[in-house]
């Protein structure tokens, strides 16, 4: 099971090939959303997203015999160029499953990143079946999107970069916004803040129709989306939050906030004019709560985590549209 | 006379103010260029660009009796974004001069951060004889955008961040590719690599049209720009290099660099798809020389800086049309 000392371990082994991603902030969006707001610029990192955090810590941690045969991944695009670039630095095979629907850009990315990239409709086929097949068909190893100990491990270090630059900000209690999919995010950043910045809670963000993890937690009890797909915030659309990183969320976030497209898009808006950064629909779902869902968020300073960039053209020219 | 000495009292004066912004890079950047590239990201500095920098250096310098009345700058935008925000944190009475046709964003921003904003006409009037006329008035001090010790000292102070950062990277030498409007930045980060990182070169970079760096350094005396205005790249459109910025840049420089708006418009797209950063046309200058003309480049490693983020939507959707 993750846990601090796993964290810190994968911090350590991913000392120099993963970034530390500033923590930006604007008096502009301050006045939004009526209190304090840290950004963690996740977009900024390698591969675009958080998730070149979890694919190092999980390829870094293959035993040498694992190596050789190679690893598989599926993922909507994120969490595939986080592994694909791992096991190319790694020197390790790499056969990444994606939804054909996955934007494009993410697709041509990992293969650009040297995996081998198998596709799959995501409204009639289980990408957990595909890939178990052909895991076991050629002998690799699947590392899992969320529901991995060190890739939540690896996720976590993103928690402990956002206690150290807190600190150094002088804020000693406050939410940290999450993106959340299937939670590998959220509960590694929840275990890290346990740890490191008690004060500092984390709390899911998800938008409206697939706010799992929101309903699971309010619950008690693991709950599904209706949908499979549909929504424009892809990196984040998952069927449930996994058995795994439930029960760390339970233990130790806040309740979830759950967000409108259109206020996903206005967020992604304000991050253009405001932070010049560029985040995709699903990574701006955090920012999104903070910045509409003030009543929803207590105390005077809020962090959220701009969780990815890796967000095609034509829907970035739909969100500075409404801008 | 502004020199490694000035620059680090600046930094010292900075510090807790200005952004240590991060130097990123991608491998398809790489590929593009032939070489390896680094972009040291000013757009994510406070204000969207390097220009808090210099405006902090010198608020931050004034006397007591002098910050009572106030100061005035002209600027087409981020010179006085830089000048405003650290005059409302130095509780100083701020006016700007800017041109009509500046970006809106520009303009607005500048008033939103308390400053009081005077517009003039680019084409017809001085606005060096504007601000003078302005400060001789009401006893205002006139902070230069560029030929101003001070401000060139504060520009200085992202070469001291790109020697450090080259060094943790193990960059011994390199070009350093800077966007050049009147020298205040090009001059800073040169005189700060001759001191603190002597292998590394820094050249200014220019749009076609507006090239008087270029011309200025390869014909030994200073040349104006035919034009006054009409480049995409507003930021950076200046008529000349300026008295104090020419000779350091003479001195230290190596040749200028000349792209095309073409040119410069794909390297905002470049930076959206591969480092998640929102760069202006005269921002994107430097970036465009490295991508499109390794040529004219030396060397296995390239650093250049992305010096600012203020653009208009309709402006950006036009680069990412492009792309």
């Amino acid at each position: 099971m993750t846990d601090i000392a796993m964290i810190e371990a994968a911090a350590r082994r991913a000392a120099g090939h993963i970034r530390h991603t500033p923590l930006l902030s604007s008096p502009f969006l301050d006045e939004i959303a009526g209190r304090r707001v840290f950004v963690k610029a996740e977009c900024l990192q390698h591969t675009g997203s958080f998730k070149a955090r979890g694919g190092w810590a999980a390829v870094s941690a293959l035993p040498a015999d694992r190596r050789a045969a190679g690893v598989i991944a599926f993922s909507s695009g994120n969490h595939a160029q986080g592994v694909a670039r791992a096991a190319r630095l790694h020197d390790v095979p790499a056969v990444i499953v994606m939804p054909a629907d996955a934007p494009k850009m993410k697709i041509d990315n990992t293969r650009a990143l040297g995996a081998e990239v198998v596709l799959y409709d995501r409204e009639t086929e289980n990408r957990e079946a595909i890939g178990a097949a052909l895991a076991a068909d050629r002998g690799l190893t699947l590392i899992k999107p969320y529901d991995e100990p060190q890739v939540i491990a690896g996720q976590g270090t993103c928690g402990l970069e956002i206690a150290e630059q807190a600190a150094g900000e002088g804020i000693a209690t406050a939410d940290v916004l999450v993106c959340c999919g299937g939670g590998g995010l959220t509960s590694g950043i929840a275990l890290a803040l346990a740890a490191r910045a008690p004060g500092l809670r984390a709390r899911p963000c998800e938008p409206e129709g697939f706010d799992d993890t929101a309903r699971s937690l309010a619950a008690g009890r693991i709950e599904r989306n209706a949908a499979a797909a549909g929504s424009i915030c892809d990196a984040i659309v998952t069927p449930a939050p996994g058995e795994l990183t439930f029960p760390i969320m339970q233990r130790l976030c806040g309740p979830g906030l759950v967000v409108t497209e259109d206020e996903v898009l206005r967020a992604m808006a304000a991050a253009f004019a405001r932070l010049k950064i560029v985040v995709e629909p699903g990574g701006a779902v955090a920012l999104a709560a903070a910045l509409f869902h003030p009543e929803a968020i207590a105390g005077d300073t809020v962090i959220c985590v701009a969780t990815g960039g890796n967000v095609d053209p034509a829907t970035y020219v739909r969100a500075l549209a409404g801008a």
